[in-house]
């Protein structure tokens, strides 16, 4: 991993504004989704054949398959996933919101109603792959937002099923339906509809390139969560941190793929050189060491910084994805973190923790849009309306304000729709 | 106005289902960001005389014409944003949101900590039009929310000033700065800097076609509120509206421009009738006539329903940005609504009384996104960040799970990570 100083990192991110150029993608997926908006199912299923080289008979996972998936999965997998649908659950319970009134005087009743979506598309990522947390991450948020009807899309595998862990997942998540459908047709069917596929209000859920650019595409037509990029950590470490646990949590992001960004700030470079050389010893351990090593070797960086002021300031400008804070007081220093999508506090909070397990969602802003942007949540999957009653003698009171305003903006219909009432009143 | 049946209606409705091509628009958009992204304050400049015909010294609004502004308004107009701001903040204020926390056995933590997104920009529409309250709508809600700064771009009239409507309002609102760049360059410029311009992390306001165009290419750099469309109003009327005030108001809404939808639903013939008489009568009194006519021609229809419960569920599936109910038993009803922007109940309730002054936000979601989308609110400029906190030992005991889930995906670094603090604990 690169070491530099903070001030040349932020040089270096400056210069890498500029965008990829997207025109090769969005042929492809334009391509996709007008196929998929013409022919349907058909689109669908000579597409699945095409891309992901299966021939499916049946789009629609059936009973039998997920009883099949349900024997296919481990014991001490069926439990990992209860605790996790627990913890999920209890976080995510947190952020239920309720509709709310006041009342003004003189006959005024001013609210918001919240209501649920009334149907969403998850998008969970596959073939080679599998991915049964998403699966819960996605849904339960849903689910506790009284969402009616959640529904799946998923690419099949070679052998033309679905993970058991994903289709188990999906099962005690409580999924609706699942179509063994991916890629960017997955989205345009959800965004528009097929003949089996009925289109959804909103659709969440990561995925690849081509997913990530059709749901730019669809959006506006539909809702959509986010548009995931790589993903990201990034570890504040002073001089109490463990060289083997930092080195650990860089490499479990790192294997996510090459495009992953694992970035370590630290205030101290002791620390900086400790862990760089557990990084290359446990990198030999690992599977994915590939994989890992391009990653470190492509965007991974060793911050080295004068202070743990300028090393907060250093991450609010990157507005991780993930920020571990692994320094001497983590939650005295809460307060200096202005944007990270999860937060990690001390030694023991490692990302996988957040990924799986804790409770809190792991899908998360990437690519620095953390400066605006919140984890996926309950808040995601219901809309509010406002809610307006005037009595006459209210209307009354404020028609000369409104006629102000109206007539300010040239709008004289607007002003009329009040004046007529008032002329009824008089008379 | 036509009269027709929801089912004929709804036939209409997914018939024009079909997007107008974009294209034309997207070389414009996308040609205009460009120079904006290459040539900064030079090319704000030379497109401001370009497109709006008006050569700028300075784009940045001085103090002095602040104060001319507040010369040139009436004490009725201050008086009225007085009133305005008042309502809309007092209402807004239950939208602000606290950062929590939950504690678990063993030494755990878990939390949302919400923060302001710390820059935003605004966008109002100018020119010939002159819209103060939108200033009122988009500001407050970020300054409720805590956001640092606030900037707003406002195309210049062709006398090269800014109306002192809209900057009276802008300065009772509280907006930092006021530049007189309008269209889809002053979108560039906010979501990606000028030298004058410092970038913003989000987006709002309503603009012209090119303005709405340009946000949706921005999307994804930088965050934005929603796409706006033409507006829209669906007034549900029984035989006790008032056929005069049923008439006022979608005449309120055609005002807009043509683009704009007037629909009326209703379940008895006599008050269709006796609204159309009515419409015809008024129209002649007022100034935007032939827009009126033209939109009312266009996009305006009077529906029949058997029923109210249908008429409930055609308005459901037009998901209107306004929903008038001059029914019986507005309140009552008021559970049958599952999607729309902001309910307006019983006769006294007008539309423009909800744009100008009830204190409910008058940005909305239009083109039927109130299936999946808000009002603006404080919930628009806040993001949030998850906390996690473990001792070891809660990680210990829970170490087991995220191994089975973490092998399951396949990713061995994410259990390791795990492990490594485990053989640590162990030893």
């Amino acid at each position: 991993m690169k070491v530099i100083t903070a001030k040349e990192f932020l040089q270096e991110q400056r210069n890498q504004a500029e965008p990829a150029d997207a025109s090769q993608l969005d042929a492809v997926v334009g391509d996709i989704i007008s196929k998929v908006r013409c022919s349907g199912d058909d689109a669908l299923y000579s597409l699945t054949e095409k891309l992901d080289g299966v021939r499916l008979d049946e789009m629609i996972v059936s009973e039998a398959e997920f009883v099949e998936a349900q024997e296919a999965v481990s014991d001490a997998f069926k439990a990992a996933i209860q605790k996790a649908l627990e913890n999920i659950t209890a976080f995510h319970a947190n952020q239920t919101e309720q509709s709310w009134f006041m009342n003004q005087e003189g006959g005024i009743t001013l609210g918001q109603k919240v209501t649920p979506i009334e149907r969403v598309g998850v998008y969970i990522p596959g073939g080679k792959a599998s991915y049964p947390s998403s699966v819960l991450m996605n849904v339960i948020p849903a689910k506790l937002a009284g969402v009616k009807e959640i529904v799946m899309t998923t690419p099949p595998q070679p052998d033309g099923k679905v993970s058991p862990y994903v289709l188990a997942a999906a099962k005690e998540a409580g999924v609706d339906t699942v179509y063994k459908i991916g890629g960017a047709q997955a989205i345009a069917a959800l965004a528009y509809g097929t003949e089996t596929i009925r289109k959804v209000f909103k659709i969440v859920g990561p995925g690849n390139a081509y997913v990530a650019r059709a749901k730019k595409w669809v959006f506006g037509d539909v809702a959509i969560d986010m548009i995931a990029g790589p993903s990201e950590i990034c570890i504040i470490a002073d001089e109490t941190a463990r060289p083997r646990f930092v080195a650990a949590d860089l490499l479990s992001q790192a294997e996510h793929d090459e495009a992953a960004r694992p970035l370590l700030i630290t205030t101290d470079r002791q620390i900086a050189e400790a862990v760089q050389d557990e990084m290359s010893r446990q990198t030999e351990q690992l599977k994915r060491k590939t994989i890992i090593q391009e990653s470190m070797k492509l965007n991974g960086r060793i911050i080295l910084t004068e202070s743990l002021s300028e090393a907060f300031d250093t991450a609010n400008s990157i507005a991780p994805e993930h920020l571990q804070l692994m320094i001497r007081e983590p939650f005295e220093n809460l307060a200096k973190v202005t944007n990270a999508g999860a937060i990690f506090l001390g030694d023991y909070s490692p990302e996988p923790l957040g990924d799986y397990l804790a409770g809190p969602n792991h899908t998360l802003p990437t690519s620095g849009t953390a400066v605006f942007s919140s984890p996926l949540g309950v808040y995601d999957f219901v809309k509010k309306s406002s809610v307006i009653h005037y009595s006459a003698t209210a209307l009354d009171r404020v028609s000369r304000d409104i006629g102000s305003l109206a007539r300010a903006e040239g709008l004289s219909a607007h002003a009329n729709a009040i004046q007529i009432r008032k002329d009824e009143g008089d008379a």
